[in-house]
């Protein structure tokens, strides 16, 4: 009788589990904390952080456990807190440290960079996440993907858009690299915090506001006071989420733990794109239900920020090897992907969607 | 000191990993067999198997050992073996058994159903997968997705197809939903085995075949004996490949057990996806190097295939109510899918292939 076979003797039609493995006596015991950038009531956002937790807890019969919590008002220091040691990791997206160095805003997305499934291919096939963790070594960081929110939407305007002259003096609340492409283009880029647009709107000390997706956005509320739902948001065509680790505590990892926590956080990556893609499509009706207008981006705006980032990526590129070298990765990957992507993929949503407008 | 600084004293700034934890010596050990539905030569799909046995040996230390292999001509009967519990896993498109029951077909694609992301949508955060699950482990199966190729190509044609007329007694290898659809359009569907489409096409038996995508059908050499290479392979938006388990086997595994085979499905499930994304953009360049004429399917064949797939799914749903109950389930989340990629995501993609086509 072979060893699998003893294992498994006179178990046949009963539901009892093996003995659970003797490694909960045994395996070497960790708790670390994991702060989040988002607030709970995020919910698709904070629980991909619990859902980490959770993975890993399983996987490792509970000896590896991960507190997470969401800081608040400390977020800006997210990842100083993780590079030097106090606590051992975070979960956020790069770009929110793209004012330490703008290299890091390509981790997440660029403008008129790759979309979500790109990103991904890019990151663990076009040796992308490497060139990463070789720059973010310097600063103690050590980094995986964490998950996508997809193609995000280009936010709320209390009045339409009908080329670059109305986006004039703009009050517009948008970060990172976004932000410098349509400051090239008039706008006046603001950092009102999430929790604060609903109220600056309706002020009408904001003239618009970009934040997320429909499920995400739906629980702001704007539509009551910028109701012009704008798209496509080209500043983030696939925005990716991080887990971040002290890049010390992650080398002393054992063998093991470190693969729990590389297959954990891809599968919170696939469940947190699934979870927006299943969970977008009814909080559009219901905003649409609720007074926004939905609306795309006059093709005058889109050409002029393309042109607009083009110039920035030019400078950027000038004066930071870190930057250039990883924005010639990411451009000379996204020609080779919409090349291929405009073949089978894109030619089959395209007939999907027509299909699906007649009916 | 707490634990943690027990753990880790005296290793600031060294190398030296923590002790390997000891579940090595305590850990049940299982040595489970899986069997792949793909030769070693088709190196990305058999790869996801030989990826998901080395990730769960890592997580487990090396206590969970999976064998994979690739039986060959044992292959139609791969589920059949598993279910029996003749060997504990196997890696397979589930409309590979379609013939056993085509409720397995959507399961992996359905002609005109979701493309990759929204079967990953559907299936983790859309309730399929537990539907799947109640009507598989009627056959003692318990699956798990297992990556995606994205939306396949059309195949390799003789000759040109300029309307349906043009399908009337076509010689045309493919198999599946796809083959009934295209049979109602005149198509003769052929089930020749890969490694002997090349003979077939060049001796003229077969006047046309499909195989996955650049990728993989660059290994054939196809583009030499049927250049005209079509897309999109409407019968398969986003094919997903998947992990199967003797449900038993699945049920008796611990808990930490289960948590590492799931988080490792996952990883390859994004893995394979991205793999695929990396490596198709240079095959496709070198096939049409080669010859290879790309060329969309004309419009007539697409609708006259949307309206025969139609009505192949009132008819197998008049009769299968397993069928019956995915097919609302797929029909009513691709209704929605569509309706959210419309507008974001297309439109970015819409915007980026325009762009990439100016320079």
């Amino acid at each position: 009788m072979k060893r699998r076979d003893v294992l498994t003797a006179g178990l046949v039609g009963a539901a009892l589990p093996l003995a659970a493995p003797a490694l909960a006596q045994t395996a070497p015991e960790l708790r670390w904390r994991l702060h989040s950038a988002f607030p709970r009531n995020l919910d698709a956002l904070y629980g991909a952080a619990e859902m980490f937790a959770r993975l890993v807890g399983e996987a490792s019969d509970g000896r590896f456990q991960i507190e997470t919590s969401a800081p608040g008002s400390q977020a800006p220091a997210l990842l100083d807190a993780v590079g030097a040691g106090g606590v051992e990791m975070a979960y956020a997206p790069a770009y929110y440290e793209a004012g330490r160095d703008p290299v890091y805003g390509l981790a997440t997305a660029a403008p008129f960079g790759l979309n979500a499934r790109q990103q991904n291919a890019w990151m663990l096939q076009g040796g992308a996440l490497d060139l990463f963790n070789e720059i973010f070594a310097r600063q103690q960081l050590y980094v995986l993907p964490g998950g996508n929110t997809g193609t995000q939407m280009g936010g709320w305007f209390r009045r339409e858009i009908k080329g670059v002259a109305d986006l004039q003096g703009l009050r517009f609340r948008i970060a990172g690299l976004g932000a410098q492409v349509l400051a090239k283009l008039g706008v006046a880029p603001q950092s009102t915090p999430g929790p604060d647009l609903y109220a600056a709107l309706e002020a009408k000390t904001l003239d618009a506001a970009e934040w997320i997706g429909p499920y995400d956005d739906e629980k702001l509320g704007l539509n009551k006071v910028a109701p012009f739902y704008y798209y496509p948001g080209f500043w983030e065509g696939g925005a990716m989420l991080h887990f971040w680790f002290n890049a010390q505590k992650w080398g002393e990892l054992s063998k093991n733990y470190k693969a729990i926590a590389q297959s954990a956080a891809a599968q919170v990556n696939v469940d947190l794109q699934a979870k927006y893609d299943a969970r977008n499509p009814g909080a559009l009706r219901r905003l649409v239900g609720g007074g926004a207008q939905l609306k795309p981006f006059p093709q005058e705006v889109m050409e002029a920020a393309l042109k607009a980032a083009n110039e920035i990526y030019a400078e950027l590129s000038a004066k930071n090897p870190d930057f250039k070298r990883v924005y010639d990765s990411l451009k000379a990957f996204r020609n080779e992907e919409y090349l291929w992507f405009q073949v089978a993929e894109y030619t089959y949503d395209n007939f999907m969607i027509r299909a699906r407008a007649r009916g």
